[in-house]
């Protein structure tokens, strides 16, 4: 981001006669305009004015790249040199049963990549991944910056709230994109994403953008458009990006809900658990391994992080950083000791044949009907609600045969639940093949 | 405008969703919007985004005529039955020595079809016609309803102020468009301008589409878009609209400035003064004869308009209204009974030639700078500054003559006005033809 180029005489009008004629904006356009957002003097109804021009006219990667590195800059640019070594993040679109987060950073820290993780928490059909670690009784998430760096150093990894001032500008644009029908824009969701990793401050970034009818992005090619784009945009920022497009027409564990996928990421971390969940989480730290130089391949990659799972260092890595943040560490050994529904409601086949479908979209708000996501900010998190899947797509299903579990609360929309949930899983007479669980590969120089 | 159609399930989030992929808005999605813009249910950033996308996508006529309509009835809707005859009304886009509705409301007004007018106050280069009738000692333009109608009734014409809540959808919008960079948008520009002279409800509507260096809009391609389409929707909505294109390359009238303008009409009025200023007022004046069934034609109606100023009975029609709204009728008859400049200062020819070209906008500018016009809401206008040319396009011109005289008030700002307006007049070697005075001429059938 050079300064050298004066904003001062930019108008809030001259961008926006630009941006309505389809025209490309320059750096000092694009950081008059983010300063504008921060300091008020763009008033609300020009950004979103703006916001509108920009997501019918679109935005060139050089408009893409000035607006993601301006957004960063708009408030902290965390410095993480005084840790040594590479670090690493890992950014999810988000999805339902997805608990790669707990998995991974455990697992690269024993392969000697540090991971650096701060995560929102923002609205879902779960919690975040602060809120998961959260269902660990006594864990920490809030921090200050010196004592992160210096968990980070220490024991190789840490996932923390976002304390530091991380890319104000994204707040005011998103409240403002929320409200105009601007959200679902290319440029002004990887800016979104990338100004705040960016800011973050570390080396390699992995993110794992989901498809299907769980995710952000319910097209393929419109996922992949998504994962290109961040790759390409974040690598020209400096730092090293790479994409998977992974599978969200079912949920990608079979544990939703809070307390319920620390247990699975537990059951992974200690080779009790494979499938999906196991796959992607290997696969997305392979990536960051060779991101940082630590493996030669990706399949070296993933084979180093297996062993970690073999060796039982990776679960104990978690426990050291549950003991770190304050969380009782022997949930690791006894997942017992993780909160628990006070009953459960059964949800069994009605008839027999192959589970050939999921709407994966309405297994997570039903999860959030039990009561582990939130609809609003301040909705309360019951950390031990949720589902468990027995069936995955492709399954052979027996008539009566157990389908889900809920794990019901007393605040639990139970009967909403169970019927969102039925209607959720389609069952046909015909054998169906299982869905690709990894879509695509996008490295820096793919996008 | 049919209330069958319920508006109350539209959200603002489907309207700006639709209109952002480039969708066709239906009646109830329009008025939907316009209320929420009057009752302050649809935010100022959710408008302006929509605004946005408005200018970027366009409107159909379908969605034009819906957005006028329901701006119009975002208000009161004047009725005038009361008014025996055809009502007839006239609009301009705004020029610089543009007096022809001071000539026509009267001439057409004698000749048996009833004027009656509104006009707003606004911004411009010099005052509108509200200010320049103000410029008439005792003047009133400030009127109720009931003796717009009785003063109409009685005398046949009356130009007044907006005392009606008229279109008041308009006044929020145009705030909007104003700081969005939205201003120059056809449907808004048709909608905003027809839904006032629809709600101030007469039968049959003028309208004179500026084109030039003085314009609104600044090609003819633009301005015979802007005419016709306001044509066709305004006869779509079942008033009687038609429109001349008239010249903007140089003043219509020589004098320009409040009492000036007036000074000219009166001069036109008593026979004293032809030229482009006359032409047009009897073009505008007879397309309104033709329209409300007065005149077979154009050219009878020209020669009915013209009889009625050499027989002097425009003249004492101007007077006669004047009286009505507390004026004093004698400048009709002695107009240094009109507020008069301290001093005047010469703009000399400084090379001999032709008067080549005039840059109208410029020439208004510098009547502002002396105080003709306002360039806030709270600017004072001096009714008594202002320009009088002695030159037109295509005239010869010698060394050292008189080209124009500027009228000069305490808080002028001589300097700046006498260089702005030095620079508007060129002057070349070469004779130059006369620029067209009336470009195109749209009537509803040509719409």
């Amino acid at each position: 981001m050079t300064n050298s180029t004066s904003t001062k005489n930019i108008r809030p009008a001259d961008i926006l006669r630009k941006k309505r004629f389809g025209g490309e904006l320059n750096e000092s356009e694009i950081r008059a305009f983010v300063r504008g957002v921060v300091d008020g003097s763009f008033a609300d109804y020009q950004i979103s004015a703006l916001l509108m021009a920009i997501c019918i006219h679109g935005m060139s990667d050089r408009e893409t790249l000035a607006l993601t590195l301006a957004m960063a800059h708009s408030g902290d640019m965390l410095d993480l040199r005084r840790i040594p070594g590479v670090k690493a993040d890992k950014h999810s679109s988000g999805g339902v049963g997805d608990t790669t987060s707990l998995i991974l950073v455990p697992l690269v820290a024993c392969c000697g990549v540090r991971m650096a993780k701060m995560s929102g928490r923002g609205l879902g059909f779960t919690g975040g991944t602060l809120d998961k670690l959260e269902a660990i009784p006594g864990m920490r998430v809030e921090m200050d910056i010196a004592s992160f760096e210096r968990q980070v150093t220490d024991i190789g990894c840490a996932i923390i709230g976002q304390t530091a001032e991380l890319a104000p500008a994204d707040k005011v644009l998103y409240a403002l994109r929320d409200v105009t029908e601007t959200v679902d824009c290319l440029p002004l969701i990887v800016s979104s994403i990338l100004s705040k990793k960016i800011a973050a401050g570390c080396d390699v970034v992995v993110l794992d953008v989901k498809t299907g009818s769980g995710a952000i992005m319910p097209t393929l090619e419109d996922s992949k458009k998504l994962a290109r784009t961040m790759v390409r945009i974040g690598n020209l920022s400096g730092k090293r990006f790479s994409a998977l497009i992974t599978d969200m027409d079912q949920p990608l564990g079979n544990y939703i809900g809070n307390a319920l996928e620390v247990e699975e990421a537990i059951d992974v971390l200690a080779g009790r658990t494979g499938g999906d969940l196991r796959d992607v989480s290997l696969q997305l730290g392979a990536r960051i391994l060779t991101g940082a130089g630590a493996a030669a391949t990706v399949e070296q990659g993933v084979e180093m992080l297996a062993a970690k799972i073999d060796s039982g260092e990776g679960l104990r890595k978690f426990a050291e950083m549950i003991r770190a943040q304050g969380g009782d560490p022997r949930v690791t050994e006894d997942t017992s000791l993780l909160p628990k529904a006070k009953s459960t409601v059964e949800l069994r086949a009605g008839e027999p044949g192959y589970l050939s479908a999921i709407r994966t979209a309405d297994v997570g708000s039903a999860a959030r009907l039990l009561g582990a996501g939130r609809e609003r900010k301040s909705d309360v998190i019951d950390p031990a609600v949720g589902i468990v899947m027995h069936k995955r797509v492709g399954d052979r299903v027996r008539r009566n045969e157990l389908l889900a579990t809920l794990h019901v609360g007393e605040r639990s929309d139970r009967i909403g639940a169970y019927n969102l949930l039925q209607r959720a899983l389609k069952i046909g007479p015909d054998p169906v093949s299982r869905p690709t669980l990894i879509h695509d590969v996008i490295e820096a120089e793919d996008a």
